[in-house]
């Protein structure tokens, strides 16, 4: 008598909360210092000093203001300055009233592809990509097309997308850096996307847009450069989260911005708005609203997770993993020594080593090590690590 | 290029939104003081001063647990708190396993309304109700049913309840102490809902859900007892939110609670896990998770909405206006002097009275009056409505 779909949904828990699972269980048994768990991209920094002293200062304030509904497009002085911020650290020319505040990325994504999806409508993505994506195309009607890119650099297969655009696409998620793999898409990449994208455009006589799905654009550890597709293509919507960056997973606070050369910007807010209605978000919290405002380009200190980076992929690499070097995010990407992810993960849980088989990001033969723990955490693994590729020598 | 329903339901202002806009355009004229605003349902009153203590104590504690995700059902302890709280002030039995944190009221709404729609399914609600429940349900794909209620008093009439009810209802909505109206149902009407939806769950052979919306169920200001359907109707869902009670609206916080006594809960529960997530919502803002949970039961003080009832209901009533009397919430039902609401409200708008009319409610020849206001601009209002009422004599 309820939602089958949702049903489902809601029992089969994803392979990464499985193994975040065992752990707690594990842990029980041995001791939390002898479980490594990689499973979860939880931030281990803590929220920018900022973060809290903004919170105490809005304390002073009218708590019927602070704690009131702000619009549902969100508070107007937040979203001027989140404008100024992507002019001042972009150059990215954006109005205010074209910004639409969020529940976080999950929210950003739900909210935008609601905004967009009519019946029959396709969503690429390309893989590895974040599993969530297909529940939330789905959960609009329309289809999930995944498309493969080059095996061990993950960039972008220019005919294998161009192959799959139709009429029937609507949009493409684009997310980088990447979750699962960490890897920053490079120029090439970015190129072959856009001119396919501006190709298509013009074919088929309508738009086809980009989301960009940021919550890693702060987590950058390399001198490669992240592309801001809000400055390089004009149907970008560009969905953002100030989750990883401030360290404020739980808090739910992220936006939707939509550039100045965007044609048909006034109908995809509207929409937008719209959609954000329809599925009961009503405004972004109201007080964290504020905090993401005055902390907006700051980051918690992600210096740790570079150190983690490359303690992590130059001690892997050296005995001898096969691993996509991240440039950013806090994913590590190895490839697996068997051919089967899940067999690999099984036998590294034997070592109490958790890593998740890549297999629900839409590729093979790998796993994901989520690097945002302690550095000595990571330490102690290492020979763990160096005993269980001793079994595949 | 975008969804025509989305782009509509984004660009169409409710009426409630457009007086709001019309009396600030109208302040800048002639001085907030002035105007006399009564459209939005936005507490006046601060929220109680243990809001901001306990989020003071909260930021002493380590900020990547108070600020990183909690389980998608909502933290633990914050679950166990208000279970025992319901036991405490309702006598309710819930295990904490059967709460799910939301983001306030239109999301307890959405998620539960998402968790139960399937083809062709529809909900009942009853006249005059909240205008948002059309849009909710209808995004799930279902319909909506509104049931005439009894003129003037707003209880349920329970053969036109009985006739609506039909093989493909799969829940009502039920809310009270009543938006628009004030109204709480009367033990009359708790138990023809309640005879009638047992009957019909036997005739049909399956389960029909009572979804109770229950964000003014502190808001009491006569001893009028307000119902617990959690306790007089084992399919009940409550959705609950401290936007009012805790004067929280901005802050979205509020959750879905499944009674004890329900015999599909445990599929009922899987599938609204599975719609928050395919909604986009992860989980309840985290901090206001606990802050909710350690002020659960304490409210803002609202005797300044039972003093506002008071001298409005009276002096209205006194000036020859029909107003239907208000147990609780913070609105004033009013009957207007012409048949159409709306030219009411355009006349009142003469005098800087905004008032809703309240077709959009589901009735026709009210208006509502929310009095969530200082009492100040309630008695500066009042020459006003007596002037405006002589039009009609």
């Amino acid at each position: 008598m309820v939602s089958e779909k949702m049903k489902e949904l809601g029992s089969n828990r994803s392979v990464i909360r499985e193994l975040f699972e065992y752990g707690k269980k594990r842990a029980a048994e041995v001791g939390s210092e002898n479980v490594y768990d990689f499973s979860l991209g939880n931030p281990s920094v803590p929220a920018p000093k900022s973060v809290e002293e903004k919170i105490k200062s809005l304390l002073e304030t009218d708590p019927t203001v602070l704690h009131g509904y702000t619009s549902a497009q969100g508070d107007a002085n937040v979203r001027k300055t989140i404008a100024d911020n992507l002019k001042k650290r972009f150059g990215a020319s954006v109005s205010p009233d074209f910004i639409y505040m969020t529940c976080g990325a999950a929210a950003s994504l739900t909210v935008s592809l609601k905004a967009l999806a009519e019946e029959g409508d396709e969503f690429i993505t390309f893989t590895p990509f974040f599993p969530e994506y297909r529940v939330f195309v789905e959960m609009t009607g329309s289809k999930l097309v995944p498309v493969k890119t080059i095996d061990g650099t993950f960039q972008i297969d220019r005919d294998a997308f161009e192959k799959a655009v139709t009429p029937h696409t609507k949009g493409i998620i684009v997310n980088t850096p990447n979750n699962p793999s960490g890897v920053i898409l490079n120029p090439d990449s970015v190129k072959a996307i856009i001119e396919v994208l501006e190709k298509k455009q013009k074919e088929y006589g309508h738009d086809i847009f980009l989301i960009s799905d940021e919550p890693y654009r702060e987590l950058v550890y390399s001198d490669t450069e992240n592309p801001v597709f809000l400055n390089l293509y004009s149907n970008t919507i560009l969905c953002y989260s100030y989750s990883k960056s401030l360290s404020l997973p739980g808090e739910r606070i992220g936006y939707i911005a939509l550039g100045d050369a965007m044609a048909g910007k006034s109908d995809v807010y509207a929409a937008i708005c719209g959609a954000g209605r329809a599925l009961g978000f009503v405004c972004a919290p109201s007080m964290m609203q504020r905090v993401a405002a005055a902390c907006d380009g700051e980051t918690a200190d992600v210096s740790v997770y570079r150190e983690n980076r490359d303690l992590l992929y130059n001690s892997l690499t050296e005995m001898g993993y096969d691993c996509v070097y991240p440039d950013g995010a806090f994913y590590l990407f190895v490839k697996t020594p068997t051919a089967n992810a899940k067999d690999f993960s099984d036998k590294a849980c034997e070592y109490d080593l958790l890593v998740v088989p890549a297999d629900s990001f839409g590729v093979e033969g790998y796993v994901r090590i989520a690097y945002c723990v302690s550095t000595d955490m990571i330490k102690r693994a290492l020979p763990k690590f160096a005993e269980l590729i001793k079994e595949y020598k």
